[in-house]
């Protein structure tokens, strides 16, 4: 008789390992951390002793659940929004509250709120990427649970981190702390190809190779997303990804929903794991991963709940359920992602999808003593047949619940007895979260509901990144700077000339939300118009950033064709003010430093303004270029013979107001 | 003050009226069965005294949800088989298992059991389609559930009737006895389109008229059903449906999978009703119901579970927050089908597409007192965002669970507090089930393991409809049928000649499975092999009824193209005996009594037997129908000339083996 800490008897034991043995009546028999065997009730009971014996007759005995994929904190922001569109609900809602809201704090009560949640369905060990990551790793390890904790990056501003480079030195720090922890595997986010630079998917793998830790990336989530990159880089996502190196760490791809076959044989090549997330990707109309396609190619395909955001929960039971059905509904075979094979994603495979299939995913000796034990004895899951191999996983994915599950074991430690959480303060947690959403409520009540909501109600809002750096100067005239523009120090690649109707509707506070309806009549060489658009913009704070000579950075809007007269706007929106600015545009755009800028030389006139106003803009994406960029600003200005004296902070709108005022 | 019997107070009251009234704190008042008055809560307590105030605080309180489709009795066939192709599940288990076990107790124990699971999701109400509905209607009446009836009609043989006639009697019987009643709406169930003839519809219309009762259908489930219909009768499901007049009476649509604009308007235009079935849709990889553009069109929409077998479990709030999911998924738009309106189609326009809006369905003054209470303090309904008018319907749509419904009223009565059934005997209830799970695992066992799982598992597996009436003659010489088939007396319409070498694999009782490899060479005019056609068959038991003259009815059977060599079915199947049998075949078509006859003259020639066999067959729908061409067999019978000494009863496989015992 050896002497362990914990046999789990009694139950129906699937161990979810390779050859999917079930021992019924079974145990499994815990020392410390770890399994210490699996077999035969009665076997066990012959070989072990334990300080502790669970009954588990009635019960299913299996690996703890595998969430492969979700985004912790955001639990909090869980109902925030949606039954909307990507990205009105991303830039409308998710990016401004993070923006405001998302701190270390923030971090660590989403991580914990989704802990319990979690536990409550089964789960285990989930994959994470965030921001402060390293609240989330904190949140996680005092719950007891186990987590693939990946800090996010990104190529432009984050909440925790204002450039890649900051971002990437964050990535760092949080590696180097928690590499080895018992619970915790750190890793590295970059977020997705479409926000990276191709040098900061290099450095992250670099960071993940010196400390041999995963990489976890979203990719081809969205249409959008393959489309956009394949017009930019003229590369599909995945090779363009593999170019930079990005495979040779462990790298754990996101979503992949629209990949072809080619692109899924990288992965595969690169022995890189997958999640499938699907009530994500109904939710949010991101299209139907192939995931049937995925486990033939013999790729470790995990599944994920996503983020509560975009769920809205993180029910493992409903997530494994439903990608056994959609890729029924989906391939047109009834017989796709039989029952077995979803609880295995669910499992093993999606902890070979972590890379950490080595620790946990199967109830096997040596392995982590992760395990959940389900109630079978539920009307729902009434009758029982027995007859099929397979009967005993139709039973738990197609008619078990979250709520079916008893007790759950995490690193040999009780997380839930009978349904009781033991290492998480739930009500706590919860009177926390709502305050929380006071104030999240209270923010978005308060700043964007009269104008944005009413911009979204009416569709058509898309996104317009517009990580701007620019500069307006005031001229008497335009001649020095017409001069320069033939010159070849600052090359023209092309010009155009507008005449632009602007019409501002103000309300209350300027600086948080203006919209602008723009006739915008752009002139052919004889001065006919040519084309007309019109546009709709809604403007919130302009000013991120300031660099010297008050070249500022400005900041990302919504921006929409305006479809309706401008007198259904002014109805459908009622402002407390209108005004207009009309100007003629003269539009150039031009190279300098290796670098593409706009420069606009604009008369207004209306107000009539007297002189010329010279604007320069140039896109930027991280916190470094546009540094380098605003540089390159005060060089022109130098080269135009700008005066201090001359910039203007304030837009046109405001000196229209001003001059009204006056 | 006003005496009612029971206020509930305190909650967020969710009317799913047309304008979708909230009221929070609201109360809902009840008096007997009915809503004596909904509103805030204080205003309700000012003008109400009751015996009864409860307290729902921290819950929604919204209408008892309703199930638009199920077959309640099938809940005991849950997880029986899954993971099947279509054909396979309903021909290889359903139907078999149906056949031997579906019996009154049977239907009584299933819809029992069923009202459990259904009361502990929140629903009140369910459309229902099954044999023995009388069974059904008296389970649920003494649930104290609400239950729209429907007694199954089909133009093949049923567990309940024998005959399209004999189930029409039952459902007349039936609607007479239950028209009127407070909780069951009997109504009529002509299963579908392609289970039904243009007169059997035309006479359940009629019942449904007479009687003021509803019809319920499945119509357009499946591609193949509308591919065959179309092929079969030339017009699409609808237009044929509606060419009986059965839209003349109050139509429930189940499933409208494969509908085309065209004929959602004719739904539209007879005002039926639609039930949308997920979980089942996807599990059995029917497709993807056109759900958005149904509402568009402002046909009502109810959302149902289907049977248990097919889902695998009755759980409506799983099934509103799919169906909210699928449908963005499949329009790729994100704002598809948006909480509320998922949520209305739950309650008020289920009911309305179950013909019964007028009494229930939302919670409104002189309605039936229908009412779920949600507990919304949960951690996976946290935290939870005011400021949105939708925030609400999002929590319980997309976060909520069925286990966070805590009481159930029905028709005024309570039928679960704080997740207790007060009107179910659940472990009785579930002991039983388990005793009937028991048989039918052994029956299937015994029955059909061997054989056809291993058939099902090699695949290819497809559905042939052979009711067909037949008889076999031994005749001396052909000359005598062959004089009478250049006469016109049975005009042939065309002919053919095959040598078919069959292999029959035996497996121990020969009576129940018998599996033949067919080798059918079709000959040319000049006794050249045309084509060669290899067919795997799975033959069980053969005689369902025997009428005058050795005439007797034989049942479906299992047909596959044979994609393998015999040597490897043979290997695969490992039969405990193989019998050969060769003939020529020279096969006639001809018509006789207004009615299409096939004609076989057969010569064995291994073993080799004397003179020539005649076979006589014809496929059949109804009772009514096979017992009319029995009686032409007969005739035919007479003007060949046959004695009754000369009718064979025993198969060929039969006289073979006999053959080789002598």
């Amino acid at each position: 008789m050896t002497d362990i800490d914990l046999i789990l008897t009694g139950g129906e034991v699937l161990t979810m390992n390779r050859s999917f043995d079930r021992f019924s009546p079974g145990a499994v028999a815990v020392k410390g951390a770890t399994i210490e065997a699996v077999g035969p009730a009665d076997q066990i009971a012959a070989s072990y002793e334990a300080d502790e014996v669970v009954d588990c007759s009635g019960c299913a005995v299996i690996p703890g659940l595998v969430n492969g994929h979700t985004h912790t904190p955001m639990t909090l922001l869980r109902g925030l929004a949606d039954d909307l569109r990507l990205d009105v609900w991303l830039m409308g809602y998710m990016m401004p509250v993070e923006r405001e809201f998302v701190r270390p704090d923030f971090c660590w009560l989403g991580a914990q709120l989704a802990c319990a949640e979690m536990f409550r369905s089964g789960i285990t060990c989930f994959g994470d990427m965030y921001y402060y990551e390293e609240a989330v790793a904190d949140a996680t390890a005092e719950a007891g649970m186990r987590g693939v904790c990946a800090q996010s990056v990104l190529k432009f501003p984050t909440p925790d981190a204002a450039s890649y480079d900051e971002g990437l030195r964050l990535a760092h720090d949080f590696v180097a702390r928690w590499v080895g922890h018992n619970l915790i595997v750190p890793a590295i986010g970059p977020h997705a190809a479409y926000t990276a630079t191709a040098q900061m998917l290099q450095e992250s793998t670099q960071l993940a190779l010196d400390y041999d830790v995963p990489i976890h990336i979203h990719i081809a989530e969205t249409e959008q997303e393959v489309e956009e990159q394949l017009e930019r880089r003229d590369q599909p996502v995945v090779p363009w990804v593999e170019d930079q190196g990005l495979f040779d760490a462990k790298v754990t791809a996101h979503h992949c929903v629209h990949l072809d076959e080619s692109q899924l044989r990288i992965l595969r090549r690169h022995g890189a794991g997958i999640s499938h997330n699907p009530s994500s990707n109904l939710k949010l109309a991101s299209g139907f991963a192939p995931v049937s396609r995925m486990l033939a190619l013999d790729i470790p395909v995990a599944i994920g709940t996503d983020g509560a955001a975009s769920n809205n929960d993180l029910d493992m039971v409903e997530e494994i359920r439903l990608a056994a059905l959609l890729a029924k509904g989906v391939s047109d075979d009834p017989t796709a992602l039989p029952a077995r094979q979803a609880l295995a994603m669910a499992t093993r495979l999606g902890a070979e999808a972590l890379h950490v299939g080595d620790r946990i995913g199967s109830l096997e000796v040596g392995k982590r003593a992760d395990v959940a034990v389900v109630d079978l004895e539920r009307i729902h899951l009434t009758p029982r047949f027995h007859r099929g191999e397979d009967s005993i996983y139709s039973l738990l994915v197609y008619s078990g619940k979250s709520a079916d599950v008893l007790h759950v074991l995490c690193d040999g430690r009780w997380m839930m007895r009978d349904r009781e959480l033991l290492t998480l303060d739930v009500a706590e947690l919860r009177q926390r979260a709502a305050k929380v959403a006071r104030r999240i409520d209270k923010f978005l009540t308060a700043r964007e509901e009269r104008v944005l909501n009413k911009l979204v109600a009416i569709g058509g809002v898309s996104r317009v990144e517009t990580f701007e750096v620019q500069v307006k100067v005031h001229l008497a005239d335009a001649s020095r700077v017409e001069a320069l523009l033939e010159s070849e120090e600052v090359p023209v690649v092309r010009s155009s000339r507008r005449r632009q109707y602007d019409t501002y509707f103000l309300f209350g506070d300027m600086e948080t939300s203006r919209l602008r309806y723009r006739e915008d009549e752009i002139l052919a060489r004889d001065d006919e118009v040519d084309a007309v658009v019109y546009r709709l913009t809604l403007i919130g704070e302009t000013k991120e950033r300031e660099f010297p000579r008050s070249v500022v950075l400005s900041r990302s809007r919504f921006d929409a064709p305006a479809t309706h007269s401008r007198r259904f706007y002014r109805e459908y929106f009622q402002p407390e003010e209108e005004v207009k600015v009309h100007k003629e545009r003269h539009r150039y755009h031009f190279r300098y430093g290796g670098t593409d800028f706009a420069l606009n030389l604009d008369r207004i006139t209306k107000p009539q303004l007297p002189g010329i106003y010279l604007e320069i803009k140039s896109r930027t994406w991280s916190a470094q270029d546009a540094e380098r960029k605003a540089e390159l600003m005060g060089e022109l200005l130098d080269l135009f013979d700008v005066e201090d004296e001359e910039i203007v902070k304030a837009e046109y709108v405001e000196l229209a107001v001003e001059e009204d005022e006056e």
